[in-house]
């Protein structure tokens, strides 16, 4: 029988790209199912039905079964598709340093939130905090190629896809990630040069347009 | 050479009782070094040279290497210790459940703390919505031993903890978590009869003196 699987998305999302790119990364085929998650009302009967707890995307739906959020999702990839080619390490404290990361990711995205989604006023002192954050993700990643050493991993995979913001916190905050986070940048590039991650992020410019119409659209609620 | 497994934790802290559950299911002997957290100037040199990054209890030291994040220790004990007995299922899916059943007790947690340490007058709607997240819980337990079946593991080793907190929360929104979740109270009191989690566990009444002389100790900050 031939695998199903399915990813309830929404192209904006961060937290999209992260199960695109690992997908993409073990070399699954896929289907998309776009849900516009912008208006509650939005929200589909189907999507509802594979995520009643959160009713977020993404949600990974393999033959007919879902899995729920970003992080626990890149875990199922790596564990049921290409062993061969893991994005967790195999040493459990390395394992373990890789989850501390991708946690870390979570714990600074609240503050990246703030810049892009409130208002202007906010967005100063969140992009401060959000930098501050950066820069220890900086000082973890020093001067490896990616987070896990030579290997594109899961705190990588965890992490690209907040780079595809920074265009927008950098234009709604005035500031510089480049010059703040020089390392980073050049980290981001050379994910970049992977077909895994190219493919899976959008056009930063389409993703700052869109983050007006949204902050315009949460103003008028 | 003889293991060297230390724990840096706190005794009301329901993440530092994750840890020390999960090692005693384990039969792991292990070394605890008391942190008290209470006040920002009581942390240890040695507790901001472990876990310099959000410089909190419960930190997992094992062999000289330092293991931070409740969640991400359970996980490494688990994969570290008694592979015999794991805590985490070995199918990808039923993992991936447990890993997001474990998240959300963590989503759910700031109303619990909001109810423990915040002024009065905010103590009973954050109840309201602790027990909202509750009863998402019990309906996940259904009729079940466990949560993940017939085996004690990891959302258990999760949520306990906080069934600890229990007493307190009900003497400060003047609630009863018993008559809204008697599954899981049943469920709790299975979970009490392992000598893991009854050593594990402080006296309710006491970690509820605790939380009012921490209450206290805020207000006047």
């Amino acid at each position: 029988m031939a695998e199903e699987v399915m990813l309830l998305d929404f192209w904006p999302s961060p937290f999209g790209m992260r199960a695109r790119i690992a997908l993409r990364e073990k070399g699954v085929s896929f289907d998309t199912r776009e849900e516009n998650i912008l208006i509650l009302t939005n929200k589909s009967p189907f999507l509802l039905e594979m995520n009643p707890v959160h009713k977020k995307i993404p949600v990974l739906i393999h033959n007919g079964r879902p899995v729920c959020e970003s992080l626990v999702i890149v875990q199922y990839i790596d564990e049921t598709w290409g062993r061969e080619c893991p994005l967790l390490p195999s040493d459990p404290h390395e394992r373990a340093r890789a989850r501390f990361w991708a946690d870390y990711v979570d714990k600074i995205f609240p503050a990246l939130r703030t810049v892009l989604l409130s208002p202007a006023g906010e967005a100063q002192e969140a992009a401060k905090e959000y930098i501050e954050g950066l820069k220890v993700l900086e000082g973890e990643l020093g001067d490896k190629t990616y987070f896990g050493g030579e290997r594109f991993g899961y705190v990588d995979v965890s992490l690209i896809p907040m780079y595809n913001l920074f265009y927008s916190l950098e234009k709604l905050a005035s500031c510089s990630v480049a010059e703040e986070c020089p390392k980073l940048l050049g980290w981001a590039e050379r994910c970049m040069q992977r077909e895994s991650v190219a493919v899976s992020l959008v056009d930063r410019h389409e993703l700052y347009e869109f983050i007006l119409v949204l902050k315009k659209h949460r103003q008028l609620q």
